[in-house]
């Protein structure tokens, strides 16, 4: 980087941690109907932020629910056009009293500015806007078109995004998607994050006698469907951690063996991981380690039970009722639907002629897997190695981003992982933080990101 | 039974009635302690009646709890003493806006009293309190002697009765102890209550990490509780029915094939029972039949069940912990503390390694059965049959009454359950009530009961 763009964000250090600051100090909690005009005022201040940034056509665009920031800037002929994705809006403060400083007064404690939404994503997206802005002021033009769109219903599930890319389909063209909203594989260790897994998730509802009975007067001889409920879930994975549906895992697509290698060589020690969790020993499929188990392996899980009796001591209940819910994290190639229908089948073909059940599929999502391959992945390693002076890692995630997904099969765009955040900064809990200095590192890898894609060819599927 | 008592009977109906009216309407509510006024008020109101009987050394006794009323008429040397037992406290009222007529305001309609304790048990213990009346009205002297003790915290576990049975042993001294808390089989078949089952009831809190977690960034790798105890409750029992806890079943006294036939006898239709319930099918142990299965053979059941999320929607946690509640009925000869420790012990070795788990037995009691062939269970078919023409069905009852065990264990006297009640009285609920009808013949079966007591051998085991 040359000297005088390493001036520039010297000189600006502080003023771009004020506008971090100022961002952080607005309580836009998204899921508090009572603060939506708290959430509106953050949007215009990032839209404040992104038209100093340099960018045009910054607009606070509405939606059904909360509204969306867009700007841009399309000055690269020729160049590929690269979309950010945000969200300025946070979770809740709760438990407030947690809090060393307050949630909505941000305060820098050894390096770290601690907030709500400090990590998620304030101090995410903005590195990219900085960047944009640095630049601009440094050598007055991008080196490729850029699009920003910074949402604020992300906490409480974007349901507004998807018809918001649909509508404005034309105007969010692009040929990549650059996300920040990541951690790091640990401190010093960036990663780029190219696989999430799915979700196929349901609720089991078993139903006996029409109330409940006395267990002495009609125990032994009438359906318990909490006994059977366990004796249904309990045959839905052997003891070797494998799920019992039939063709669940036809369509899995299969680890690669240097995948495998990878994480192998990963800095991850099952043993300590263990330690931290505080479990007598870990659990799961047989024949894969606890990574490619986490990230790469389907699951079916019990998420939730209810049944009968539940207070403290002894009830003499025979229940008439009872429910599971269960849920089954998915991997590429499955999809959602099919899964839902075969868990669904089996479920039902597993109910014993004692009981009524209604079996449901509640909510569902594709899993995502990058094209670890193509070139805007290559140049965004190259950014990342280059300020970090090592390169990235890829690793995958466990969890669901349904918006990559909305990305992918919407826009038709790859997406570009890449976090600046730690696993221990506290995200939805109280004394969330982020390092400041990881802020900084992500304003200056975020330049030499739009540097490498300014390379790649553009409309690249 | 002689003119002269039918006469006696006849003119005394409307005042026997309005006795059982004026304890009808005392709301002696033993849970409710801002009623223990009203509690205390009935016990003097039984005390009242039982002298007016002609039972003498009547007395409100004092428990750590509500008092126990007591009252003896000790005329008849060398003949055996019978002990009557009944409560005077009822259930709570609610919900009361369900009750046709208010609850503590006794109302007759279509032959029957409605008001809560009618039937359990204010208009049971009477009959022999008013059959005491009667016989000393009718004939000056009783044909045995008698005790009668009516305790007022049968419907919150009888705690302060045991205690009383051990300190007063002397005082209660006694040949059999009558009981009439029960239903006849059905209308028109009176029945004797020679068995009941007993318990062993249980906690299991099985718990993996520290604090729920993220199913989609832990699911696959970390021990699930709610789907180990699925698990582990499933192999209880087997596909028949049959439990598999080593041990269980070796103390079960089996069914003598005389008892098999004279359920088989019973009008007893297991598909009406079935649509009764409006369960698809029944359940239980192979071999046996409904009857026999409720009665007669031990259970294991799940009473309450507790894990993770259970709310509406989904929420994709892991849960960190699992709860069940589980319990067995038990049946002569079991001995409950035995049962207790074979399946903690059971469900212990089941406990997979990746959690921990916490097996409490929280509650136990044995079960009972009478000796069948005693002189004074034959003088009570008699005396039975002399009343309703026909001879009372033996029949056990699925249920628990440890105070049955009680009498048996401290007094060392058999039990002679008969009850006048029916089994759709509604008792523990809304429009409880007691037929007027079987009131009174309960009182003419109970003088025939003392005089077919007075030749059974007083001081048999």
């Amino acid at each position: 980087m040359p000297a005088s763009v390493q001036e520039y964000l010297e000189e600006k250090r502080a003023s771009f941690e004020a506008d971090l600051f100022e961002l952080l100090s607005i309580p836009s909690v998204s899921t508090d109907s009572t603060r939506a005009p708290e959430v509106r005022r953050c949007a215009r201040e990032v839209a404040r932020q992104l038209r100093e940034a340099g960018l045009t056509k910054v607009e606070v665009m509405d939606t059904a629910g909360h509204p969306v920031v867009y700007g841009e800037r399309l000055n690269a002929p020729g160049k590929p056009t690269v979309l950010v994705y945000g969200h300025y809006d946070v979770q809740p403060e709760d438990p407030v009293e947690l809090w060393t400083s307050p949630p909505f007064k941000p305060t820098v404690r050894d390096g770290k500015v601690y907030a709500r939404g400090a990590t998620d994503d304030k101090g995410q997206f903005l590195v990219h806007v900085k960047a944009v802005q640095a630049m601009l002021a440094s050598r007055g033009e991008l080196p490729v078109n850029v699009k920003f769109v910074i949402e604020g219903e992300e906490e409480i599930g974007s349901r507004n995004l998807a018809p918001f890319l649909r509508q404005h389909k034309d105007l969010l063209k692009a040929d990549m998607v650059v996300i920040s909203d990541s951690a790091m594989f640990a401190p010093g260790i960036p990663s780029i994050l190219y696989g999430l897994r799915g979700l196929a998730y349901f609720q089991i509802d078993l139903t006996g006698a029409d109330s409940d009975l006395h267990s002495g007067v009609f125990g032994g001889a009438v359906p318990n469907p909490g006994f059977e409920i366990c004796r249904l879930v309990a045959r839905l994975k052997d003891a070797s951690g494998r799920i019992l549906i039939p063709g669940f895992y036809d369509k899995v697509r299969e680890l690669e063996p240097e995948e495998r290698a990878e994480y192998a060589a990963l800095p991850f020690d099952e043993e300590e991981f263990r330690a931290g969790l505080n479990v007598p020993a870990l659990d799961g499929e047989e024949g894969y380690t606890v990574l490619e188990r986490r990230w790469a392996r389907p699951t079916l899980e019990v998420n939730g039970m209810l049944c009968g009796f539940t207070g403290e001591g002894a009830k003499t209940v025979l229940p008439n009722k009872a429910m599971v819910k269960i849920s089954c994290r998915l991997v590429p190639d499955q999809e959602p639907e099919e899964i839902a229908a075969l868990v669904k089948a089996h479920i039902e073909s597993l109910v014993p002629p004692t009981v009524r059940a209604n079996v449901r599929a509640l909510h569902g999502g594709k899993g995502w897997i990058a094209p670890r391959n193509h070139p805007a992945l290559k140049a965004a390693a190259r950014a990342i190695e280059r300020e970090f002076g090592r390169p990235p890692v890829f690793v995958r995630e466990g969890g669901s981003i349904p918006i990559v997904v909305d990305f992918e099969q919407i826009l038709r765009v790859p997406g570009i992982l890449v976090g600046f955040g730690l696993n221990d900064e506290n995200l939805h809990a109280p004394d969330e933080h982020m390092d400041l200095g990881n802020f900084h590192r992500g304003i200056r890898t975020s330049m030499l990101l739009l540097e490498e894609l300014a390379g790649v060819p553009a409309g690249l599927p």
